[in-house]
C-alpha cells in the first residue's frame, strides 16, 4: 500500500508498504479520508516526547470495512480497566492512539480492533465523516462541562474546533458565543454562525452578562481569562492544554474558591461522543461543507503541511 | 447586651450596646456558645478589604430562640434569586454575613431571619452545635467534589477542617487520609483518627496509590501539589483560598486536560449542609468534644487572639 510517512522531524515521504494484517478482533480498513489535525502538522514541524519515528501520522479516519462504511474511533484501549469499564476509555492508562502511537490513516488501509468502528450514516458524505473525531472531542467536552439547554457558553477560538463546540451547544438548546480576533476566520463562518445563532464578540451585547461555562478551543494563554466571564459556580473547560499561565494566573485559584468555579480538562473522545457525532453531522451535513477547506491526494500532503500551520483555514482532507 | 467590637485593627474591645430589635421575618437569638475561627482571627489581626469597623465578630454560633435550641446559618441571603433558589445560597450576589458585614456572634443577642435558624437536636451539647457550620462547609465541599462510596480522598491540613472533611468523607464511606506536618497535632487526633480509620501520610503506604479526590485545609501554596496525586479523572477542591501559585503551577494547566482533573471552588456552606452537620455532630458526639481545646467568657476572648493565629490547637469556644 501507499502510506505518507513522517520519517523525521520536516521529512514526510511517500513509502511503500506491506498491508497490514489485521490480527484477533481487528479488522482491516480502507481508508476512504483521513482529514488533518493541528496536531500532525505539529508533530511534523517539531515531533513529540512521545513519538517514536517512522511513524504514520492521521487519526481523523473515514472508510470502509469491505463494504460497510465506518468511522475510526483512533485509541485501542484494554477494555477491562475501571475507565474502560466506565465508559471513560480516554482515559485508559495503557491507551494507544492511532497516528501517533501506533501507524495511522495517512495510508490507503490500518488494521483496527473492530470495537473501534462506528458505523456512518448512509446520508453523510465520507469526507464529512472523518469530522466524527474532532466533532466527537468537542461533544465529549460539552459532556465534561455538563453543558445543558438554556446556558450562555463562552468558547475561545473561532476554527474548526471552536465552531464544533458552538454546534454542539446550540444542539444541547444552549446559547453558543465565540471569541475569534481573525476577522477573514469570522467571515469564513458567517452563514453557519448565522444558520446556527451563534453570536460573536465582535458584537459587544453578546460579551454582556456572565457565562454558564467556558472552553477554550484555541492555544493562547490569554484564553484563561474566559474564567472571570463565568456566573458563580460557572466551569471552564480546557479543551486545549495550556503550558504557560499568563501573569494574572495568581487570582484564579481565589476566585475558583470564592465563586466555586470550576476547571476542567477534557482530553480526546469516548466511542460514544464520536457515534453522536456522527448523528450531528448527518443532520447537518448540508450546513457544513464550507469546514472541508480543500482537498489533496496523499502525495500533496507534504507541501501542503505548512498550510495547516498557518492555520488560517478550516479542514484539509486527504482523499483516497 | 454585653458585645465585644473590633474597633480597629488589633483593637478589641468589650462595650456596652442596646440589644438587636428583630424586623420583620427575623427572630431574637441569646447566643449560647461562638466559636472561633481562624478567619475572625486573620481579621482581628490584619483587616480585611471589605471589612467595616467597628464590627462584632463571630459565625459559628448555637444559641436560643425563647426556648429553643437553634444553630444560626450565617448567611442572609435574598431568597429570590436563581442561586437561592437552587439551594446554592451561598453564591448569592447580595450575601452578607454575620460577623463580616453584619454583627455576629461575639455578643449576647443577635437578630437573624427566621429562616437563617436550624433545631439542635436534643442530645447535642450547645458547645458542639456552634461547630455545625465549619461542619456544614466540610460538608458542603465533599458535596461539590461528588465524593461517593469507596473513594479514596486525600486532605491536607489536620486541623478542625481537615479533621471534618474526614468525619464527612468517612460518613459517605470514603476513605480519607490526612497530610499534616505538625506532629503535635497529629497526636492530638490519634483516638479520633483511630475510631474513623483515618490515614495520615506518616505512614507511607497510606499514601502510595492515586486519590479520587483531594482537599486543601491549609493555607499552603504547596498543597495545590495534591493534584499531581490524582487518578485521572480525580477533583481537587479548593477549600481554602490560595492567594499564590507555586512554581510548578503551569503544569497544572496541562496536567487538567490530559488527565481530565477537575481544580474546583467551594466556598461557605448551605443550609442544608448545616443542616446535614447538626446530625453528623449529634452521632458522634461523643467522639468530638477533644475538638473543643479550650472555653472561656467573652471577656478573655481579646487576650487569646494570638493564640487562635498560631493555629496550634482545634477549637476555642466562647461560652455565655
Amino acid at each position: 500500500m501507499k502510506a505518507l510517512v513522517l520519517k523525521e522531524r520536516l521529512w514526510l515521504e511517500l513509502c511503500e508498504r506491506n498491508d497490514p494484517e489485521p490480527g484477533e478482533g481487528e479488522a482491516q480498513v480502507r481508508v476512504a479520508c483521513c482529514s488533518v489535525c493541528r496536531t500532525d502538522a505539529r508533530m511534523w514541524q517539531s515531533g513529540h516526547r512521545d513519538l517514536v519515528m517512522p511513524r504514520i501520522l492521521g487519526h481523523e479516519i473515514s472508510g470502509y470495512r469491505e463494504n460497510e462504511r465506518v468511522a475510526v474511533w483512533p485509541g485501542l484501549a484494554c477494555g477491562e480497566c475501571s475507565f474502560c469499564l466506565q465508559g471513560r476509555e480516554n482515559l485508559c492508562a495503557s491507551m494507544r492512539i492511532l497516528g501517533f502511537h501506533l501507524d495511522g490513516g495517512f495510508a490507503e488501509y490500518l488494521a483496527v480492533p473492530s470495537s473501534s468502528l462506528l458505523p456512518v450514516p448512509a446520508t453523510l458524505p465520507m469526507e464529512l465523516a472523518a469530522l466524527a473525531e474532532p466533532l466527537g472531542c468537542a461533544l465529549h467536552a460539552l459532556d465534561r462541562a455538563g453543558v445543558g439547554a438554556g446556558e450562555r457558553v463562552l468558547i475561545y477560538g473561532g476554527g474548526t474546533l471552536g465552531l464544533f463546540l458552538a454546534l454542539g451547544a446550540g444542539d444541547r438548546g444552549a446559547i453558543p458565543v465565540l471569541v475569534e480576533p481573525d476577522r477573514e476566520k469570522l467571515r469564513m463562518s458567517l452563514a453557519f454562525r448565522t444558520r446556527f445563532a451563534v453570536g460573536s464578540a465582535e458584537d459587544p451585547s453578546a460579551l454582556c452578562g456572565s457565562f454558564d461555562a467556558a472552553f477554550n478551543a484555541a492555544s493562547s494563554p490569554s484564553t484563561i481569562e474566559g474564567f472571570r466571564k463565568l456566573r458563580p459556580g460557572g466551569r471552564y473547560c480546557l479543551f486545549s492544554g495550556l503550558q504557560e499561565l499568563p501573569e494574572t494566573a495568581p487570582g484564579l485559584l481565589a476566585e475558583l474558591h470564592y465563586r466555586e468555579l470550576q476547571l476542567l480538562g477534557s482530553y480526546g473522545c469516548t466511542r460514544s461522543s464520536m457515534a453522536a457525532a456522527l448523528s450531528l453531522l448527518d443532520a447537518f451535513s448540508g450546513d457544513l461543507g464550507f469546514l472541508v477547506s480543500r482537498r489533496l491526494r496523499l502525495e500533496g500532503l507534504a507541501a501542503a503541511m505548512p498550510e495547516v500551520t498557518a492555520g488560517k483555514h478550516f479542514k484539509m482532507i486527504v482523499e483516497f
